[in-house]
């Protein structure tokens, strides 16, 4: 069994739970190389557990047609070891000292071994998708990885740029996170080899709901308790990391807006332009304008499942989406 | 024309000139992305021309047998994509301000920058690959990205450890530089539909050309004056990585050896101790029996190419084992 999951987390995942828990033992099973020094580092990767949101959705996207169960099991494997091998790159990146409240391999071990081990891990991913036999998906997989690394770029380039439109945004949230979730979706439903616009509408759905998880996450960071979402709040914006909420208040307030003397400053910036800040956020309408946004990725994600059967799959895929809108950490 | 070449590399890649022009030709088109920041990133890396030798193998490779000439050109074009991936991780992991007489990316824009424009070349070598659309080749490739990063990860857990034995070296040398040689010549060779016993017979060579390679630098790094090999002499022994000179020094000397004062000591060792173990190398037979190793992997390599048909593609692979055992720099 997934462990760690919530109720309702087991409810969404009912129709492939033994699945998941066959994509676990495969996670599982990659720590088992007779390499030296590999595999403790490999089990204290698979040791932390996460949600296994992305190859939950790749499973769920696979149940539309009838199929060979092994393809799909070995692309959502794929797909958490690309997310995994995406947060030890990016928790080097950042300095993150912790991720789910469990010291990071750049911290634990060195910034040079999550180089090397993320690696292995982007390449470990790569073996698994090439499992599927599936060029179409390899390629797309492939793609995904540039993807995600440049948006990381663009992120890092752009550090303290306030001026950066809703396009560009958008632009570089697809690439560092919504491509993921695309290519989970999508790759699914190739491999269960269902019609072209059956691919295409799960494409849409992944597309949708990968762009609202992001803007969540955003919103999360000028809104809630750093108990709650496990890291300080404000931490993008003492990044210098542009969000929806910050474009927002700028498009309200573009003279003498605060969070252009915060990024002026950098990483010298001052607690209390920070709380300015948040609480010019908070007192407006923002965090419900950019909810709004959310609102519209959900239900473009559901509008392209209506051509779907309705299986419990569909009812899954729809109950995800209300849950990443309403996630909390 | 690839740029920097002395007329001895020239006369080699006498048979694969034009295709070796196709691949610079595509290494170039990589920069023409829209995406802001990424053309000035690998513009630099793809201005550093490096002698192109992998790619080079992955064409002769595939001469041995009629094929559409497309194929061995994105292949090749994938390997030296790797091949350059790997130095821009490697660069950062080891702080190296210069490669070729160049600052290293890591240099210029940092670490963080430095890890994920690796990604972004890992995976764009990745998509060359999968326009092979050939599953064998593209799975062999995601093996020796593992191969690669776990080669680099044991050299760097086995820094300062001298209880290396021979087997233990070659393994890691294998993964971290062999392996790359093995896929470029097995890779050309699948891709021009050749026979399985051609294929074998390249991966042979591969495998004996690469390790040769691994070695002469080894020497290199004991021998050279740091003019010809562009770095400083005894860089990998005060870096504490065990080379084969080195495990030769160990062997002789069980006792007392100065090699293992040195490891103790890490970053710490002094100039003096690096001086000695120097001496002891040079004044003794080691660099002869080296190149011995050296001499059985060429004439293995040479070996497995008596079987292949005498095409000038065959007179250029034995010419390249000989360029390998016998460069300075």
């Amino acid at each position: 069994m997934v462990d760690g999951l919530d109720s309702r987390t087991a409810q969404i995942y009912g129709p492939i739970v033994e699945r998941l828990e066959q994509v676990e033992e495969r996670l599982h099973g990659i720590s088992d190389v007779k390499t030296p020094f590999l595999p403790d580092l490999l089990d204290y990767v698979f040791r932390t557990q996460g949600k296994r949101v992305r190859p939950a959705i790749t499973l769920l996207a696979s149940q539309f047609h009838p199929h060979d169960h092994d393809q799909p099991v070995t692309m959502a494997t794929a797909v958490e070891l690309l997310h995994m091998a995406t947060l030890i790159h990016d928790d080097t990146v950042d300095n993150s000292p912790l991720r789910r409240g469990k010291a990071t391999v750049s911290d634990v071990w060195g910034k040079d071994v999550a180089v090397l081990l993320g690696d292995y891990v982007f390449a470990t991913s790569a073996t698994f998708v090439c499992d599927t036999e599936n060029v179409r998906v390899i390629r797309r997989f492939s793609e995904t990885i540039m993807q995600l690394s440049s948006g990381e770029l663009l992120e890092f380039f752009n550090t303290n740029n306030w001026r950066q439109s809703r396009d560009d945004y958008n632009n570089r949230i697809y690439r560092k996170t919504a491509s993921l979730f695309h290519t989970a979706a999508e790759s699914g439903a190739i491999l269960s080899g269902a019609p072209e616009e059956t691919v295409q509408a799960l494409e849409g759905y992944g597309y949708n709901i990968g762009m609202a998880f992001q803007i969540v996450d955003d919103i999360l960071d000028v809104q809630g308790s750093a108990e709650e979402i496990g890291k300080p709040v404000g931490n993008d914006l003492l990044q210098g990391v542009l969000t929806l909420p910050t474009i927002m208040l700028l498009e309200r307030y573009p003279d003498g807006n605060p969070v252009k003397e915060l990024f002026a400053r950098g990483r010298n910036g001052s607690g209390d332009q920070l709380k300015t800040v948040l609480e010019m956020i908070q007192n407006s309408e923002i965090i419900e304008d950019c909810y709004d946004v959310v609102g519209d990725h959900c239900r473009k994600a559901a509008r392209s499942l209506e051509s779907l059967d309705d299986i419990p799959a569909r009812a899954s895929l729809l109950m995800l989406s209300e849950y990443i809108m309403e996630r909390t950490h």
